[in-house]
């Protein structure tokens, strides 16, 4: 098998990462096959050859590809005969704003379900996870955890561009999903597996395409540990 | 002459509707000339035939297209073989995104610029803007404008991902300019018709992009009552 995909890992299996996740969905669009080897944030070994410091990695033979929008735009490119990621040259200039974009989703939600993920961390990680993040934000989890519904209009404020796109078209990308639409759905399929945080709810545009999202490539989405629906 | 854009306009001759912009952006983008014509808020006469409320309104013959996004869908469906405006479905579906996506910058700038835009209304259009706005925002226009440094956060946070996509591409839709840079260059060009309120400034990303879009289409944007640069 000639591609790799490293990607992080949790408890029970849990594989997390929004980012390696608009990679396991780009892989399944792009209809290849990858190995997926596990990581955790404090053992970078398995992909130390790529010189690289996160995942997702996509190793590709001799070559390692970091940064989920670089290996989206590789895997384009060298595939370029298979689903269209990003259905051309336009398609990807826009989807790069889409990128630049999601901090704005992002950023809230992570504060939310800071303490959720090192719940859900790999054991082994857990200190580092607390130590680091405690540190980037000033606070420590439990301060976070108790101030975490402060970030709820932020969400809301984010959420209203992707409300209104999805109550006029099925995906973000049009009648048929494609990058865009994975790089959001990253940020949907990451709570949805370490947090009983309900992002969004039945009757919304967005469950709605959440669903879509969950159901595509063979239920891919679905097939992974996460917290009930 | 086939087409007929009627548009928004000032005192001055300005032109400033961001709206119309973007299809006076789309018309050059095409390849299709367009007859001009000027209207007020308080005269609607001009599209009455058309049964809409707002301009931009597009005449075609016997068809009547409002609304900015739909007609950037009739320019791209009508001439299917001139310069795409979206690149694809793709590229489309995303523009809907960036579409949605644009009051998160141009609500905080039209609460900056509202006093610039009643001091450059038409004459005859002045009584009504004030009523209409003051009504709309729950303050007088003095009272707003009073409070217009107070919305330069917000600008700055909708600015963030716009800044970011420019350090690294050229236009918003990537290598080439197309209807989601137009999108957004309707909100720069109407600031720079009526407002001396500078957005951005030499050194920054966002205005190196602002200045491409005023030079496209043998200088379009330039080519209008502004406020100098």
């Amino acid at each position: 098998m000639a591609l790799k995909l490293y990607e992080l890992l949790g408890d029970d299996d849990r594989r997390f990462s929004p980012y390696c996740w608009r990679i396991r969905m780009a892989l399944a669009h792009k209809e290849l096959e990858a190995e997926i080897i596990p990581c955790r944030f404090t053992d970078k070994a398995p992909f130390a050859f790529s010189g690289q410091d996160r995942v997702p990695v996509l190793q590709d033979g001799d070559a390692a590809i970091a940064d989920s929008w670089d290996i989206a735009c590789y895997l384009e490119d060298t595939w370029p005969d298979r689903p269209s990621l990003f259905g051309g040259a336009v398609g990807r200039g826009e989807a790069r704003f889409i990128n630049e974009w999601l901090p704005i989703l992002n950023r809230p939600v992570l504060l939310t379900v800071l303490k959720d993920i090192f719940d859900h961390c790999h054991p082994d990680d857990r200190a580092y996870f607390r130590d680091s993040r405690e540190a980037r934000f000033g606070k420590t989890l439990e301060e976070l955890h108790a101030e975490r519904e402060t970030h709820r209009p932020a969400i809301e404020t984010a959420m209203a561009p992707l409300r209104a796109v999805l109550a006029q078209q099925p995906y973000i990308c049009g009648d048929a999903p494609a990058f865009g639409d994975y790089i959001v759905f990253g940020v949907f399929q990451w709570v949805r597996i370490i947090s009983p945080l309900r992002l969004v709810e039945p009757g919304d545009a967005v469950y709605d395409w959440r669903a879509r999202m969950l159901d595509l490539h063979d239920g891919l989405g679905r097939s992974v540990t996460a917290y009930p629906e």
